[in-house]
């Protein structure tokens, strides 16, 4: 998928929203605990009750691996089913990696070559060829870290030589490795007064959003600071929209959740009249 | 394990040798593909010929990822194959990780928890609460990159803010969220002559140090410039090790190479009057 096409999904949809898939398998409604495969039974039911309400979906690798190699096969089933039911939903593996290119280059087999992600989050730390080994896929993108979400963000991102601090200078040397249609940034939605800021040395690249909701970030301000004439927009929620219900019905009220979401987001990009 | 246990390991073996196990399935003897869990089978092999001149060994979770799920069975295997057979050796999950609090503490469940690993690798970028959750298992370490042994280490962790380079920051700042005994720094092994100012910042920390051998690194220059009177060094070899041989003999060639290893590092040691 390409930064049109992408675009082209969130026109469709009236949405620019990412499901976060943070199932953690002690959060998810108790009756499913009885299910052969209790987490992929969750995503798949929040998948098909807001699949018409987001364009993409990032499960959160961590919560997988902490059920070891079952959940990493719930891992696979879930990217296998969203991609072979909903085609056009951009899939995120929210996976922070990044190593020595040799080793990266196997990080990027296993979410994009084996696996049917679209993307993977990647970070920055150790640089050109820790990242780059990841474009060697194509049609896929990496999703850089840049300016986090967290409080830790202050430890280091800020780290500021001659005025140029260290997310930024990520911002800008990064461009160098790819282009619009491959690499996008992790902005953090508390930080939405940064955005106008990052938009001058980012104009055009899509930007994946965390923080809206049990963050505290707002999406208002991200889609007043942050967006661009082709969206350049991806807001991630998770645990307000898959957690939102714990009964039978958490996927009809995940579906709810999602759709609140969406209208708001409908309204955005209605007033920018990219709809 | 502690600092002092992990020194008298390294005494008792003379060797402050870890073997990097990057098993990548597309490089063990062909022969162990008829196995029924290849990867696992040439661990077991390497470990049990390897053992006596090694304190520590670190999978590298990217090969083990990079064939999904089954991959993840090898990697719990061997990491249980280890503890229960060798329970002195250390185990190091080189898995690079890092993410926000909620999330770090899955990553940390996943190697530190569930699986028996003694320490995991975790990238600094995120901050004090990207790192901290991995401290929440006693005994238990974590690994904090700092200055690595690839090219890309140029690209951003030479960021100077007032004469203070991002990884000397991080060396810094992230003494305060542990101490000596639960955690140490990745500084590769090509960056040697970085060793002597290193120390200044962390005189008693162990140094997890990648990038002999394959790499180019001197393990000389390493002893030389970052040996403290604990030792302080854990020095990792992989490829020259592993896979010095593709016979049915490979097992016995990489015990040969890591007792080639070992007995270069009890020179250093006997030098230093440390055994």
């Amino acid at each position: 998928m390409n930064h049109s096409q992408l675009f082209e999904n969130i026109v469709r949809k009236r949405s620019f929203l990412c499901i976060g898939l943070d199932s953690d398998i002690e959060k998810i409604p108790a009756f499913l605990l009885e299910k052969k495969n209790p987490v992929f039974e969750f995503n798949r039911r929040i998948i098909d009750a807001t699949h018409n309400f987001a364009v993409a979906y990032k499960p959160n690798v961590a919560f997988y691996e902490a059920s070891g190699h079952a959940g990493w096969l719930a891992l696979e089933a879930t990217v296998d089913y969203i991609k072979k039911k909903y085609p056009d939903i951009f899939v995120i593996a929210d996976a922070k990696r990044g190593d020595i290119g040799n080793t990266s280059m196997m990080y990027a087999k296993a979410f994009l070559g084996n696996m049917p992600f679209d993307a993977v989050t990647v970070a920055p730390y150790m640089g050109e060829d820790s990242v780059t080994p990841f474009f060697c896929y194509d049609d896929k993108w990496v999703v850089l870290l840049a300016l986090t979400s967290n409080k830790g963000a202050d430890d280091f991102q800020y780290h500021n030589e001659d005025g140029i601090r260290l997310f930024e200078r990520v911002l800008s040397v990064s461009q160098k490795w790819g282009n619009i249609n491959n690499l996008m940034y992790v902005v953090g939605a508390t930080r939405a007064e940064m955005l106008k800021n990052i938009r001058k040395l980012v104009p055009d690249h899509f930007l994946l959003v965390p923080g809206v909701g049990a963050q505290g970030g707002s999406l208002a301000e991200v889609a007043k600071y942050g967006m661009t004439n082709k969206c350049g927009l991806l807001v991630n929620s998770s645990r307000g929209i898959i957690f939102a219900d714990k009964s039978e019905n958490f996927d009809r009220v995940a579906g709810e959740k999602a759709r609140e979401v969406q209208l708001e987001m409908e309204s955005y990009l209605t007033e920018r009249n990219l709809i």
